[in-house]
């Protein structure tokens, strides 16, 4: 049997899970069904109400990654001709076109130069009455932050659908308070868990302006309600698929962590841990790439130096320290390193340990500011 | 913090998975595209074709449950219009017809007397030419066995879509034998894996009908294949959405666990299992519901007797003997329970404690045959 590998994910996610988050998936498992897991969900669902900053009902992890927490999110709301505005800033608002389309969406793009963030009055503007307008909060593409309060000050009678992949659980997020209908998001980056559920929340509003039977069947809301026993409770739970319980019970273990921490001190947290990380770059020398103002704490976008070939650096970061970091994405793959700190990672010894890791990989390829 | 609860999962599934398959879970995580990932997901894939019994380059475990695996096989095979004949001998039948329907199909429901396997003559007659023939393998809904290869033989110019999620790992399944164009199954029952990814399978016949840009985004099986780095090896992987990695690494070991026993062998005990306990059932004097001569050996279909209260006595093995047994489906809830042992439960012991369990909940209730 071949060592155990130990990889310290520095990069766009997955994030190394809090320990709490993996030990749960080792515990003995439920079946679907059975009392004790309703209650772990139905305590699941509570806790991502909390970080979603929302009330409403129909919050629950869905049963696939966040990708197909945007499907779902589009699939619900879209049909034939309904036009969509989608704010495009990096790959995932691109991603929202392709989804949105699919599902017969007249799409209206709203370009921005990548590393910027959302510009809220050219996508107001971009169309009179649609149905949907759609943003990704923390752009994993760029490490953009966007002002999706500001959208739903002025989104009007469109539904506000929101990618919070990247920020749930790292940064503000406040779903109801800034007029957000639908959101989805992932476990594996600031929620400190492994990869594999798409927490999602609709509020009234949008529920009922839903496509009442989608093309989806897996993602139907409208299914999926009895599911997790919407409005009826345990005892009024129908068969939709069976449930990932494993890990529902690990998404359950890591919540509870950061309950237990306070939401706002994580928030914090991740603040302080990217403050330093931005601040250790700079000061060798490294420029970053998002936009000033814009820049995620929980994940860093810094410029490749010129004449460094980035696979290498990342290569050396991985084989010699076991430091992952991602490669930039779409046309900045080879000129953009993406620096993640995230849910357990959001720490100063990641800090420090990035840094040290990175000074020696660059000086192995021999860059000197 | 409450005690940790340990049930024996003798219901439909989930079943307990194999050690080996709960101690890969927490195992430290790994990143979707680690070299060592990667390396894993390959050799998942491998593995998988051996238990499918394909050579399929096209086959992978799809980020989502086995019924998003269902709904995999019909958005990328038919669209407006198709006709899908859809073989109904049970829930999952009924479910496939609902979600064909979704991609626009013309759907043509064969149904069947629940219990019974599937009437391969009338299905085969019942349209001159069929897009696709589907067809559930093992019905988890019934404990039903239907002939496959039949059907892949009398299928013409169809694809032939098979639902394996209770079959692969459990009793013979050979894809490309049987002529088995498109598959999918689950991870949660006889694969002995905790739920949360489908096991698929397409081979080049399908492939090349296949919707070029399907409605699903998440589960278009054209963008799949980069992610698995089909035809290019790991060098040429493009990123589609994050691997649930945790999940992967689980699946990889409850595999390595079943072709280390040997696949036949690993049939063999979930036949021996079935049969010691339909004998056991027998001979107290309990009625199978599942049609002689298709009973499947790792889900046993009982009626539940005369007066017997079928959720009390379900909640006697479940309290006082932490044994999980299912309800029946449908129209069945209260008269029929099905008893899985799969995978890691297909054995001796597990019959013996299912059976003692049943004569105490029994004999408690005040039943005598």
């Amino acid at each position: 049997m071949p060592a155990i590998l130990e990889r310290h994910l520095f990069g766009p996610g997955p994030s190394n899970p809090y320990p709490e988050a993996t030990s749960a998936l080792a515990l003995p498992l439920l079946g679907h069904l059975d009392p004790e897991f309703l209650r772990v969900m139905d305590e699941t669902c509570d806790r991502l109400r909390t970080v979603w900053g929302t009330a409403n009902a129909r919050t629950l992890p869905l049963s696939a990654t966040g990708s197909a927490g945007m499907e779902a999110a589009f699939v619900n709301t879209v049909t034939e001709g309904d036009v969509v505005v989608v704010a495009v800033n990096g790959l995932f608002g691109q991603r929202m076109c392709d989804v949105a389309g699919r599902c017969g969406a007249e799409v209206i793009a709203v370009e921005h130069t990548w590393g910027q963030p959302v510009d809220v009055d050219r996508v107001l503007s971009a169309h009179s009455s649609p149905k949907v307008i759609a943003a990704v909060h923390a752009e994993t593409s760029t490490g953009a932050r966007s002002d999706i309060a500001a959208l739903g000050a002025g989104k009007g009678d469109a539904l506000l659908l929101t990618d919070a992949v990247t920020s749930i659980g790292g940064i503000e997020l406040r779903a109801d308070d800034w007029g957000v209908d639908v959101g989805y998001a992932g476990t594996q980056k600031c929620l400190g868990v492994a990869p594999g559920l798409a927490p999602f929340t609709i509020n009234d509003r949008a529920f009922e302006r839903r496509v009442v039977k989608p093309r989806s069947w897996y993602l139907d809301l409208g299914l999926l309600g009895g599911y997790v026993g919407e409005a009826s409770g345990s005892g009024g739970r129908t068969y939709h698929h069976t449930a990932p319980t494993a890990m529902v019970a690990s998404l359950h273990a890591g919540l509870g962590r950061i309950l237990d921490e306070g939401l706002e001190n994580v928030w914090a947290r991740h603040e302080e841990a990217g403050r330093l990380l931005q601040d250790g770059l700079v000061e060798r020398g490294l420029e970053l790439f998002a936009a000033e103002g814009a820049r995620l704490p929980e994940l860093t976008t810094v410029k490749v130096p010129e004449g460094v070939d980035s696979a290498e650096v990342r290569k050396i970061l991985l084989e010699r320290h076991g430091v992952e970091i991602g490669a930039g994405a779409g046309s900045y793959a080879a000129t953009v390193w993406r620096i993640g700190l995230m849910g357990h990672n959001a720490r100063p010894d990641a800090v420090l340990l990035v840094l040290a890791a990175l000074d020696d990989a660059l000086a192995t390829v021999g860059w000197k500011a």
